[in-house]
Order: C-alpha cells, then structure tokens, then sequence
C-alpha cells in the first residue's frame, strides 16, 4: 500500500474532510494546517505572513520585462524562503510516517516518492451547499459573494500549484484519480479510494 | 445501485476491457459494437460507413461563411441520421436491463437517466505499451507512428464528443470518476468502482 496519499480538491468540495476520514481509518498521519505551523517554526515568519505568500505566486516587485537588472527584492527573496522551506517540511514530515498531506502542492513535492495522488471536485450548487453547511459566515452570504470566495479561492490553488510544479492544478493527468463528490456517499467514496490503495 | 454506466476512455487506457469486466462481475449487459451492429439495421447504412462517420463531427460540404445559402446536403443529411438514430438506439439499450455502455457520448445521450460516468486516461508510454500488448499490428510499429494513432483517436473521439454534447471530452466535470489506469491493477479498480456504486 502507498504509504503517502496527496490531496488536492476544488474549495467546497470536501475534499479536506474526506483526507482526514481517510487518514483515520487508514491509521496514516494527517497533515493540513500542521505544515504551515512548522514552517513558521523553522523561519521567523508568523502563520498569517506564510498564508498569505501562499494565496500568490511570488511575483518580482518590478516589472521585469523594461528593465535588464532588477535589484534584489526582500519580499520576493521572503517568498521564496518560504516556498523552499515548505517543501522542506513536507518531505519531512513524509519521512516520519505514513501520512495523508491536503493541498500545499504535496503531489509535486513528494513527485520521487511515489504518492497516491488524489483530487476532489464538485458542481459549483453543491460547493455553495457545503459551504453553507460549514461555514456560519457563509451561511447567510448572498450566491455572488459566495461564488466570488470559491472562484477566488480555486484561483489562489491554481496559481500556488502552477507557480511550484509548472503543471496545471486540477489535470487529471496530474492524478491517479479524480473525484466528483457531487452527491456521492463519503462513506462509498472511502471505500472506494481505500480499494484502489 | 446505478442502473445504468457509461464509459469515457483514451485509446490505449484500457478503459474498454474494464467496462467488460465491470459488467461481467455485475451481471449487467455489456454494449460497445452492438450499437453500431443494432444502428446499421435500423438504417439503410453498412456498419463500417456508420463508423467512418463516428470518426468525424458533420461538417457541411460548402464552406458555410462563404455563402449565404447552402443547398442541401445529402452526406450531412445522412450523417445527422446516424446521430439521430444512434441516440435513439442508447436510449432502447438503456431501457431493456442495467447495462454498462462504452464510449459513443452516451453520458451525455442519457443525461437525464442519471448515468454513473467513468472517464479512463492514463500516461502516454502505458497506453502505448497497452496498445503493443493487445494489437499484432501495433506491436512491430515504431514509436510516432503508434503515438500518431493514439492522438488520431482521441481526436476523433474527442470531436464526436463535443459535437453531440456541446461539452468537453475528458474534462472531469462532465464524469463521476476519472481513473487513471497507469501502474494501477485491474481488480483493484473495480474493485474501487463497484464500490461507489
């Protein structure tokens, strides 16, 4: 059995949760947010300062393309601090134990350790559904605001992912599978990941 | 249990050889040729013209910009008959026994029957090594000209696709489930399907 299942899934499409049951039945570690604390361990940078890098790619400050030399950017060199470190942390953390890793472009990062590859998607009304399920800020959103937090959320992935691996996010060529939560039974859903294992 | 399944695959991903063994093990009718054998009775068509014309979208014969009116077109005539009729034809199928369906867009011919939508991909280097296993005649060809194929087909599949449905081939929106056949066993796999059933 694969001992290091990634996943990547859609906002909304409960693809975090389905990780974390996964990871409880199968007895592996489950790593979400732990990987952000470490990483604010090992540099001297506060969760919110690396969450925030996290919504972008690092972008140089200047416009790189009018000017032949671009002086060193703190921000930028901060961004990819942080970038390198993560990695970092994620390979250790896969070395210490079975484990299921959410998000975080795992499946790139451990590409030479043969992960099982997972993505989790949904229609857009059941991602709103889910949403307003979970979320009590949510709950009482009107459907654009909702829908702008699940575009915007979805585009801050793709960037982040695309920015590491140079692969689109969501391809299924990128995964061993793909899954449609879209009135699927989690607990099939499970069972059916777990088999393939 | 869905009564119904359907089946979209790359060439070479093995797809087909699943949905036989999927509706062996669930005792369910198994349909891939039969349309095409069922459609030539039902019409006045030799089964290898009604699949010559599978292999592309209809196109008018005059290049429609360029004229205003367009006389009618005995061979779009004919080809909107195939369509027309091989939906009908998926439609009698699905309705006689649960059944699994390979390929010919009918996820999408029977949308409102509430198929199970299976989408099979795999690497490109599986799919030729699949290819040179089951085919005599792949088996001596070298690398392009087998690659060629490969592409050629999921062209052709891919066109047919987007032409009935007005969706996109392969995008996993339009599927319950895509796998990717790469490395992964066969009983497994079903073993995986059968479960989210």
């Amino acid at each position: 059995m694969e001992r290091i299942i990634t996943i990547g899934r859609e906002y909304g499409s409960g693809g975090r949760e389905i990780g974390r049951r996964l990871a409880e039945k199968l007895q592996f570690a489950f790593f979400d947010h732990q990987i952000v604390t470490e990483l604010a361990k090992r540099t001297a940078f506060a969760e919110e300062y690396i969450l925030s890098i996290q919504e972008k790619r690092p972008y140089p400050v200047l416009p790189v393309p009018t000017v032949r030399w671009a002086p060193p950017s703190p921000t930028l060199d901060q961004q990819l601090e942080v970038f390198l470190k993560e990695s970092e942390v994620i390979r250790d953390m896969a070395d210490k134990a079975p484990c299921v890793i959410v998000g975080r472009c795992a499946d790139y990062v451990l590409r030479h350790r043969n992960p099982f590859r997972l993505f989790f998607y949904a229609d857009i009304a059941d991602r709103m559904e889910r949403c307003r399920e979970r979320n009590e800020e949510q709950k009482s959103m009107n459907h654009d605001a909702l829908r702008r937090i699940i575009t915007q959320t979805d585009k801050s992935r793709s960037r982040y992912y695309e920015f590491l691996s140079g692969q689109k996010w969501g391809a299924k060529e990128n995964y061993d599978l793909c899954i449609n939560t879209s009135s699927a039974d989690t607990e099939k859903l499970l069972q059916c990941v777990i088999s393939l294992l």
